[in-house]
């Protein structure tokens, strides 16, 4: 797995949550995944075809998910209802449209499948690939509390 | 939903299971998914891009999961494990292919995306699409017992 790779992925999920969300995400530390499981509770899974053929998937934290619900739609919501799968799911969409146009850049053509979301903690997604998993934390401060996602990707 | 998607989905599984697991697997009755579960323990999803967009899962029972192991690898597995995993993914790759044949056959170029495979019953697995999603149920007899899988698919 090349690092350049890394940067669409950092800069299409920052510039989405920029611009449909208000809000200023902040990188960890990218890591190779050790397991299969979802480190959040509503994860949005996208296939990509093309020059590649690969899959990311971004993972919430239900108290991010229901923080994204509430700054797209303007709704509080109390728990993980089909209305939020259904913004996720168009946020997956969307991350996704940004994540091609940053590859096109390295010269990489791709195109999307359609994405499905998948509710659940610790939820086995195992990606069929050889290659490593690698794993994006990305967080951000609401109010004093941390807020947490997760973007796992692979590709051939 | 154009039923002359089914007849493609219909033909790839049934060639796949018999020529590579030397099985006859019979189709139910299709029908238009009324919830977002799956219907087996053991789920391979896929994503196609191309001329359309699109995503198709098979789910395979716990007992479908371990006597489609056997019948490729030629060892008996008591738990879905993660060779289990791995042959599952390869056989939705295989599926996928041949179903991506049978669509060209319609004029549909289709790319593959990497699959993924989910352990567990009852996840929640929504297609995040305003389209309906078909099921197709698939059994056969293995020696008086029978045995389950369901493929759900949609496109755009």
């Amino acid at each position: 797995m090349d690092a350049k790779f890394i940067n669409p992925f950092l800069i299409a999920t920052q510039n989405v949550f920029k611009t449909m969300l208000s809000t200023q995400i902040n990188l960890g530390k990218p890591s190779v995944k050790a397991n299969n499981l979802t480190l959040g509770e509503v994860t949005g899974i996208m296939g990509f075809a093309g020059d590649k053929k690969g899959t990311f998937t971004i993972s919430f934290s239900k108290e991010c998910a229901t923080y994204a619900y509430r700054a797209m739609i303007g709704e509080d919501v109390p728990t993980i209802n089909s209305d939020v799968v259904d913004a996720i799911g168009e946020l997956t969409n969307i991350i996704s449209g940004q994540i091609r146009v940053e590859l096109e850049k390295l010269g990489i053509n791709l195109r999307a499948s359609l994405p499905t979301v998948i509710v659940g903690q610790n939820v086995a997604i195992n990606f069929i690939t050889p290659l490593p998993v690698i794993t994006l934390p990305f967080s951000f401060d609401d109010g004093g509390m941390t807020r947490q996602l997760f973007i796992d990707f692979s590709f051939e």
